[in-house]
């Protein structure tokens, strides 16, 4: 038995994310079917992830484990996997890892990138990946709202609603945007996030942009531990999985 | 009656071109359809676009004239086609024209992009929009290969095969060809294209860049005069029509 350790790019539109759910196909299930020719089994491996990304939530550096029995090199295992997978999945890099080692009770932390649209007229080409917000004007008052979300915090605010999570506290360790013009970028690094949470911070920060709710609001919204007081859930599709540290 | 000059971008993927085919949905039906609401009738006015973007090209900057007899501002009439358009059918544009202004007959030039991807794995955000060739090594091969094909020639060794087109000379302004590492990118401008020109052009090419063939067979493949002379018809999904000149 031994260990690989794969690192994952996938456009999320078409999945119901990457944990298996009862209505629709999952990234982790496409992903452990495209092992069965390598196993030689009909029973496929099970692939573990870092990050349960959901519905429509895109990766490019989403880190899964797999234990195997077989002997091939990791570059012949990659290239057997990739074409399997349908092209809206991609194996990017493939390498043994110590043995046991597992993509998420190991990870770290994890970086998620989040795309803005505020052209008024969103390329067909950028309809998947970005959130279209023409009436985002105010990138200033975003950055102003930020500092009240760094750190180690009781992040119950963002948290959707179902959640079981009792520990709401978590560590971000970088929140940064970058505004170039018709796109703004939200970078958000953190050891640990909370059932949309990145999505919640997201659609908080837009109505700051969007001059609906003042910068100086954001620290009232973290000490309340209240769902409701936070903003919309932003939509899946600006959402991507960067990388996984460990 | 007035005319209208309209310029739309479209991810070509799920048609079948511009042009209506019998074999499913063409984009300028369901641009055409789209004003059905503004003209309040049951007849959608004919949309003309300057070039016939074959099933899977896109477009960034194609041009499309319209007769109507509605007095909304050309805004006006931005806002209720891209509500009413998918969104991967967008107006980008849209504009006052002399009356009669006919996007196809009135055409100087048009510019078409074409990508090329050479990472050994294509990450699946490009995988709609590029050709990937990951064999693709030898760029400055493919430069040295250019010069034969620029100024007015005859390129009936670039038309595919069913084309009946008789007149198969054409001016070629500008083939550039740009090496961003991982992308390549071919940018071609000209008076008027054959059926398949550019992307008999860029398979051509990318032989020569892939090794397969030698640069300096390219003006003997334009002096044959002779489909079968030139190399593979490039895939759709790696070309855009870039813009229209007037």
């Amino acid at each position: 038995m031994r260990t690989l350790k794969l690192t994952l790019a996938y456009d999320g539109t078409n999945y119901v994310g990457w944990q298996r759910q009862a209505n629709g196909t999952a990234i982790q299930q496409v992903v452990e079917d495209a092992f069965l020719p390598l196993v030689g089994d009909d029973c496929a491996p099970g692939v573990a992830g870092a990050g349960r990304t959901d519905a429509g939530v895109h990766a490019l550096g989403q880190v899964a484990s797999v234990n195997i029995d077989v002997d091939y090199a990791p570059s012949v295992v990659q290239r057997a996997l990739n074409i399997r997978l349908p092209p809206d999945i991609r194996v990017v890099t493939t390498e043994e890892a110590p043995l046991g080692f597992h993509a998420r009770f190991h990870a770290q932390a994890k970086s998620y990138r989040y795309r803005l649209a505020r052209a008024p007229v969103l390329l067909p080409f950028e309809r998947s990946f970005v959130w279209h917000v023409p009436g985002l004007r105010d990138v200033d008052a975003m950055r102003q709202a930020l500092a009240p979300l760094v750190g180690r915090r009781d992040f119950a605010s963002f948290q959707s609603g179902g959640s079981a999570t009792r520990d709401t506290v978590r560590t971000i360790e970088r929140l940064e945007i970058r505004d170039d013009g018709d796109e703004v970028t939200l970078d958000i690094d953190g050891d640990g996030f909370l059932r949309h949470m990145v999505r919640i911070i997201v659609g908080t920060l837009v109505e700051v942009g969007c001059g609906l709710r003042a910068a100086g609001t954001v620290a009232a919204i973290v000490e309340a531990r209240d769902r409701r007081a936070a903003g919309p859930t932003a939509p899946p599709c600006g959402l991507t999985l960067m990388a996984v540290r460990y």
